[in-house]
């Protein structure tokens, strides 16, 4: 019997392929969810009552939320990637980690197939069997919802017939949860017009009064929450987002390009990533030099891109990581950030590495480090080749 | 009697130096206050008799909002120029016209010197004789209040001494208003850690209940506000200043690098601008194709640094408008905004250049462009060079 | 009947398409050859000879040369574009042309359908078909070589089966000629280690005296060879190309990425070609800011991918010949080159726009735009931040 | 006696600050010669001779060729960096290193000033200056050949008047030279239309027959010459040198944009560098994927602009260099190259990590990897957002 591993979110989509890969395929099927932070234990212990009741040779839960964070939402941070200036990738980043997880759990237990629920429509089934034919280029790709092209209520049919039992009511909202932002589409994000509705939000403003939240960073990555200290990044996000998420925080809509050439849009709520990459930015602008500030802006853009549509194992990757790490060096102090509903304003920063230390000079003010006669030679060589230019070329504009 | 043409704000510098000029050095002095759009009548008038009473030559207002708008800001919102994701150049943009159009006037009167109130310590004067030395380069530039290196109470005792009568008490803030935001300086900008206090912004919060605000591009320009058509962008500007500046939107400090290398924060208040820019980009992320937006982006940081820096002759900057005007070819269409206060929220747009239209397919459905064994297909090969890295450097790694 | 209209170029593949798609599968084929300046009249004559003996409705010679250079090379040259530093793109920027052509030919007569001779594993169906599906969206495209998989000896066999008569044997060295450039494939060209032999190249080196050639540009355009005048840029770089080309200059071998994501590698001869596009960017290094080399290198090079890779008709495209076309403003002047075997070597420029004119002071010589206390002063605040910098992080190296 | 540490060349600048310096002004005078390679030992004999006949308190040489190997030529080569298409950045590169060590040294034997004998006319002093303010901020800076503005023949007189014995004939070219190239100066490098002659060329061409060279790289860095290995690679650099020198290889004219704005222009021989970077660019063709090429490239010309322009301190520098070293990883192999009397022509590589590996299939040539079909549905999608964009905006079109 042919072993699968199968990419289980226990979803209607991928509790069909389970049934169907053990029913009727007759595969040795293991299915496994790949959890980066937006399950609860509730919920994985539902997830894995059904997964039991499908036929299936093993089901596992595999917590790659530190690797998550390692591997690929830390350099998003010293990015400050939002894509279109918007959106922190929240369902892109977890893909990729789905999908490199899936294929060495796949390799390791000899399987000769992955499986997983993706569409022939979206983003995802590119950047999984991107990685698949990178990670293990031999073992065979089988999706199928893509290649039976079923709707919805055959699925649903296929289930009710061989007994399954969950909850098949379509939610008016699809939600994507994971611990870098909520995705949530629904009838108004196949517009153009319209935004979601306040209801459509799986986080609810809770709040009213502003509070004050104090980032610690650390070589550019997170290692303090209002003056607690946290080993682990992943929890400093949770506890953020615990106390911004309740001020309907970081929620808007991305409009952007899909893999596949078309446009989509998609609703998000992502309030500690938005604070982080943000307040992270601000001790950037302090630590900084201007070109470091440029480049970091130029290669993030392609990164943030190139992630998004699943090159995650091109090695230009690792070469840009290798750039914004090292450009993370000096990034480390407190970024005080202000909370209130649907918004946040950063109030300031302090750091040892401020390059805006007061014993430069505040700008505005003359010091000692140079002197009017120096900014007027400065200004008569840096406007040089412009003057020249000009000069050289001014009988053509006359 | 040698003429002289002063940059003339009817502040404590320029007043100062009109004086020092006419009086003291013996100069045929002649004020020209360049108008970009931050000026009303009243203050002007005040300005005037106050100029008048200085034994100058000659005043004269110069009205260049509608150029500032052609020659500038036009660009800045086709470039969704934000420098540093922050600031739209308020004052930066505004100094570009004002010392090109007091080069050309001095050009035109025959003038042999231009003269400057800017001291020697901040941005201006690099931009001021940036330009003066390319446009009229063989007039010599005097910078009084950088050569002369007087504190204000010097300033103050030498116009008392000389009768002149203005209101010399030194605001808490100092503001420099313009048609493209408000900059407010203040004690608070000069540490890294605090923000402006509610009482420091010049536009008081006065509107609370939410506003509904449509906004008309053709070809990447304002052209209607609330379906009102504008001729003069210029008017359309003032026409949504006026309707979102009660609400507290585009406050904001930015934190930036100086051209003198210093670290410099300024806060700045730019309804306008802000909701232009971002209303402008959601436009654009329906109507441009992928790598129009990337090198958008890429350019656009660019221009805004090099245009902020002074460098607004470089004919790379020609070259540059040539890219982005070419760009805005089908950014036409209306965007709805959302007003409340101290935010907005883009609503949604409406555009007959709308690459999400729905005829081509929504995203996440299927349509008839394309196949599931299409997108596998695309996917083998998009895949194909990072799957021969691995598989060629495997060796490497296990 | 229905109507196809194939690119016709007179080869094996092509010949076995006409006799294939109007014999076997009925159509009303209509032949194009579309010309680039590759085919002498002798050739087009055979060539048309052998169409007409395939059954087909109509031959016909498009020559778009003068569109080629206006639509395409034209901006190979504003660009400096040497794809990987070495190729000038001589067969991907033709095949542009020619499938654009050939759209617009198909939507002109009404066909049906367009066909072309492209096999499933290079370059050249990707770019076929990008732009068919852009400009005939709902023509049908059909590719009887790829779909049929045939080999060589499959495709000789049926064509002698069917009375036709041309030469069947194999060349050792498979070339494609045209204006921008001959490209030369062998066995050697499919491995990495070897080059191509004397023999191989298309053009024989016969003459060994230097001789010295004088290139007129006119705002970056070939205006002038050796004194006379050019109105159409096509005849001047065919005359340099008979000058130069029996140099033997201009030969190397690109290894590159193909669309497909493997490695290519293929010789090829470019006298001309190399020539302009050197003697244009010498004449840049004089005329053009630092800043406007800098863009133009950064952009130049996605334009030559992008181009190579089929994305013509990508509207940045546009927006990037926009850049291109307003940096070439002052580019006019002539350059002195000298010809020898296999090298040339840039002697020198003339032009009125040339930033090194004298008047300005020469490099290492003191002038009167400026003195070392200038120089001083503007080194003082060009390096200010990086000072600050390491002032400000001193302890953490120490 | 305040000290200061002079850096001696043994020319007639440095020789004159030398005696200047001790005599007139009464410093204890440390000169130090920073030796990157291109002094022999005889000429540092001579070197040592005169400097301690000119009453000064130290003299030392500090050989750094294997730093300035480490820390600068190194990245040229990872970058492939040729300013302007043309220029290894010979002169550049090592003033760097030099300004470098005359800091560090200052440093450490305590003294208050350092010298360099630059005039206010070059690159070199803000190459000096920018690395001196930066490294010992607290240290002044002393230029007397920029403060004086003597002539030659007035330094030439003082000389001759304090009894200094060398020879004070102008050489017709100025040379500078080091490992990394030899620049030449001479009366036609000051125009913009004339070459060097051939005599004016310190290498004069020996070597006729052509000869075969093999360079081998391991992660980026030349490892072994002809299949000898080397150790230190600046061996292996000389080595080159030696066997490419006698062909007249290397030479050419770079014209570019100093730092003070105005243009220069200035000959250059180095066999060496150009073919280190070349072969190494070919071997990263095989090696690296498309858009680790792209980044390279776009990255490499701001890194060796920024270092050309004396900014090697700014930390981005080190960022850049993270993002370089990465991707090296896999460039290692053997390149051949044959060398040719002023000329070379790269035949090919061997490699482990070539991606043109022949398993994987030869361009052209069908394969194992995807078929036909595959390239059909990759030709959809990539297309697709482009053919949705004509789409929606032909009726503007037509």
């Amino acid at each position: 019997m042919k072993k699968v591993v199968l990419a289980y979110s226990g979803g209607l989509d991928t509790t069909f392929c389970a049934l169907h890969l053990s029913k009727d395929l007759g595969y040795e099927v293991h299915a496994v969810l790949i959890n980066t932070g937006g399950f609860s234990s509730q919920e994985l212990a539902d997830i894995e009552n059904r997964a039991n009741s499908l036929g299936i040779a093993s089901f596992k839960v595999l917590d790659v939320t530190k690797a998550y964070y390692q591997e690929v939402i830390k350099y998003l941070v010293f990015g400050n990637v939002l894509k279109n200036q918007t959106y922190p990738l929240s369902v892109s980043a977890e893909r990729i980690l789905q999908a490199k997880t899936l294929a060495e759990y796949a390799k390791n237990i000899g399987a000769k197939c992955v499986a997983h629920g993706s569409t022939g429509a979206g983003n995802d089934q590119v950047r999984f069997d991107m990685i698949f034919q990178t990670i293990v280029p031999d073992i065979e790709i089988i999706t199928p919802i893509r290649d039976l092209k079923l709707s919805r209520e055959q699925e649903i049919n296929y289930l009710k017939e061989h007994g399954v039992v969950m909850n098949f009511e379509k939610a008016a909202y699809s939600i994507n949860k994971g611990i870098w932002g909520t995705s949530v589409g629904g009838k108004e994000t196949l517009t153009s017009n319209l935004t979601l509705p306040e209801s459509a939000w799986p986080t609810q403003v809770g709040k009213t009064e502003p509070e004050t939240i104090q980032i610690g960073f650390e070589k550019g990555e997170i290692s303090a929450v209002n003056g607690v200290s946290y080993d682990n990044p992943v929890n400093a996000i949770l506890k953020i987002q615990e106390i911004a998420g309740p001020f309907g925080i970081g929620r808007d809509i991305h409009v952007g390009d899909t893999i596949i050439g078309i446009k989509g849009r998609v609703g998000f709520e992502a309030a500690a990533p938005l604070i982080i990459i943000k307040a992270h930015q601000l001790l950037e602008k302090h630590t900084l030099t201007k070109w470091q500030t440029f480049w970091k802006n130029q290669l993030s853009e392609f990164y943030g891109n190139h992630l998004h549509e699943g090159h995650y194992l091109d090695p230009v990757m690792r070469n840009l990581e290798a750039f914004l790490q090292s450009t993370q060096e000096y990034v480390s102090g407190t970024v005080e950030v202000q909370l209130h509903p649907y918004r946040f304003q950063l109030v300031g920063i302090e750091s040892k590495h401020d390059l805006m230390a007061s014993k430069f000079g505040s700008y505005g003010e003359m010091n000692k480090g140079y002197t009017g006669e120096d900014v007027k030679g400065f200004t008569r060589i840096l406007g040089n080749q412009t003057a020249i230019f000009h000069q050289v070329n001014r009988h053509e504009e006359d």
